[in-house]
């Protein structure tokens, strides 16, 4: 604690005010290897929060990938090199028909921000749709998507928002009509960008909801709203940041599993094990188009190091069977989520290895209550977050070597938490 | 030939088309260390080009920092860690009073991007003045900084453009005149956007402008625009992307040389010699007022493997003495420079290891033969690049472990180049 406080302060005093930690106790984590990760006094905590480490902290293919490569060449792509090549093959062999071409970028927030501009390129127009309760990175541009804060000068008006789908208040008052609510309320926001002259430029969406808190969609969700936007001329945007590379199990990416092909993908937090590297797919037009417009380099984009990190994590991910540990594992800690028994567990949903508890009280969602628990878990060294409009929505989706006795450490230390806060 | 062949015809299939390559015959480059790089058929050429290898290419020690600690831990800043906070502390120390904080990013696009709302947040404006001939990377925000391309929609009314300072057609005239006329455009421009209700937030610029072609400036030249620029209430943004870690040898940063305190300083390239880290350091006021108002978190940013390069990067510039070889071979280089003898040679000018031979015909800047003279020198193994309005000034801008015999290799194939086209 003596060493945490004195680096709580060298924080606050070479970094500034309000960069966020978890907890109110943070920990001092120094070392990480598949679900786990070690603080400073060696105690061990199970990671139940970062998507990131796709393979497992630290992996030793990744490592290796990355350590063999630095040593060997690492520069830009204005000179020929296999590495960015033999990554994009293997990245869009996994990609349905059309989804061909392939940008790198370093950060899951540049990926949209190029994102937004392929598709102002495609149609020749400026307006943006996308929920009132999401997040898609840091940039001035997709900051704007975001509804955390309103940006100097106020909120642009050519990005409209959307409610977003919800389960405790799903729009058009039922499950069954949510589909149908969400795409009639983007066709008010398509028409109302239009008569503001920005006209509709793209939709951008997780096809998961994974901020907006994973709310109990099915397959076909969004089958109404791709028919409008196509109709409109838009195109669909699909940030897979949180649910590509296999971690919801069924499918590697979640517009496969949902069941529409976007216009544009965007990867990057899992892609190279906590590299940084992040990347753009797009059908041949749109990336054309953008690539007329906006003649876009990036210095450190698709270098052979980054290549290497991500094309050792795909690897990895086919040789281990990650996406079907995923699936397995997936399956059998929502199971024993769904037994877990106390008055304030609304709903345990989830895809593979993204899922969510979900808390309420009296039918309105328990923000701080779900914060107790995440605080009582870290006291049981395991680390996961919150999610959801409240943020009263337990998240849970961990390395994706998350193994069956992992999930049974979670799910004992979870209904302990549960019986330690007040019912 | 038949190989590079292979790789083109790859790269326009996975990744579209009008992704930048260097020469009419793309070099395929498959390794690399200090000064030099070498092709696939095992031919060395020298990097007279790449300031991103600030410690030469594949530097043993900052490999090495990078492997060791990407086996070790690398995960977000929300949990403590030593590692961006040692890193800060060495990095800050190089910098004047009052410049004391330090936000971290992947790249210097992103940096940029923070350092626009670092400057709306500290001031409540909205408006952008930057130079006419420039770029300060390729994010949407930033992008409408640079001149290259107009964006769907228009160029933004917040921000504004002033003619950059040029040798061959100074401001206002004359070299003399030249400091006094850059201000008063500034004003004008300062002027227009509080008109315009848009009111001055900053100016951003390279302190060495260096792609604006390096201009001939002296310290001082910003003094006038400097005491313009806070009497309007608006933020200095300084883009050390380029000159910063030693470069200009005779100072650590562009701004210490031309004699100024920024407000916010960003960094780039060569922070962790090809490893995606970039940064912005700030006053402790204007760090406050961007975490009060936007609660920036960056995934990558700042990760215990990006610190560990970023400080292996600090401590060889030290250890190795980079900025007084910069200052020394800079100044060899530079006196040779200025011994070439040829009709088309307008000037030689430049600080440390960032030099410029500008070359012009009658006056006018001669463009097609810089290229030209980029092609001799590749088919010669020498790599540059080219800078300025026309893009008629040759840039010598090599890692920083270049020796004299480089700089004298680099001579030689100049010397044979300018012989090898008409006079």
């Amino acid at each position: 604690m003596a060493m945490a406080n004195e680096l709580i302060e060298r924080r606050a005093r070479l970094l500034g005010p309000n960069v966020p930690t978890f907890y109110a106790d943070p920990v001092h984590i120094t070392r990480g290897a598949g679900s786990y990760l070690w603080d400073a006094d060696g105690q061990r905590y199970l990671d139940a929060y970062n998507n990131v480490a796709h393979c497992g902290h630290c992996h030793p293919k990744v490592v290796e990938a990355i350590s063999a490569q630095a040593a060997r060449l690492n520069t830009h792509t204005r000179y020929l090199h296999e590495g960015i090549l033999d990554y994009a093959e293997a990245l869009l062999a996994r990609f349905g028909p059309g989804l061909d071409q392939l940008l790198m970028t370093c950060t899951g927030s540049e990926a949209n921000d190029v994102a937004l501009r392929m598709a102002q390129a495609a149609t020749g127009k400026r307006g943006f749709i996308a929920t009132d309760n999401t997040y898609h990175g840091n940039t001035t541009a997709v900051a704007h998507l975001s509804t955390r804060r309103p940006p100097i000068g106020g909120w642009p008006d050519h990005i409209r928002r959307v409610p977003a789908p919800d389960s405790l208040a799903p729009l058009g008052g039922t499950a069954e009509a949510q589909a149908e609510a969400f795409a009639a309320n983007i066709a008010t926001a398509i028409a109302e960008l239009e008569a503001a002259d920005h006209g509709f430029a793209g939709l951008m969406l997780c096809p998961i909801f994974a901020n907006e808190g994973m709310p109990g969609i099915a397959p076909g969700f969004l089958d109404p709203t791709v028919d409008l936007v196509r109709r409109a001329g838009g195109l669909i945007l699909c940030d897979e940041v949180q649910p590509g590379f296999g971690r919801i199990g069924s499918h590697f990416w979640g517009h496969d599993w949902l069941g529409f092909s976007p216009d544009v993908v965007t990867l990057g937090k899992p892609m190279g094990n906590g590299h940084p590297v992040a990347g753009v797919v797009a059908r041949p037009a749109t990336m054309a188009a953008f690539r007329e417009a906006f003649g876009y380099f990036n210095t450190f984009g698709g270098n052979p190091v980054s290549c290497a990190a991500a094309l050792a994590v795909l690897e990895v991910i086919e040789e281990e069977g990650l996406q079907e540990n995923a699936r397995d594992v997936g399956a059998y800690l929502l199971t024993g989520l769904q037994e877990l028994s106390h008055p304030l567990i609304h709903d345990a949903r989830g895809l593979g290895l993204f899922l969510g508890l979900e808390l309420a009280r009296d039918g309105a969602p328990a923000g701080e209550e779900a914060a107790r628990i995440v605080e009582e878990m870290r006291a049981r060294h395991v680390l996961m977050g919150r999610v959801g409009r409240a943020q009263h929505i337990l998240k849970i989706r961990p390395p994706m070597v998350f193994s069956r006795d992992d999930a049974d450490m979670l799910l004992a230390a979870l209904d302990a938490s549960f019986r330690a806060i007040p019912a």
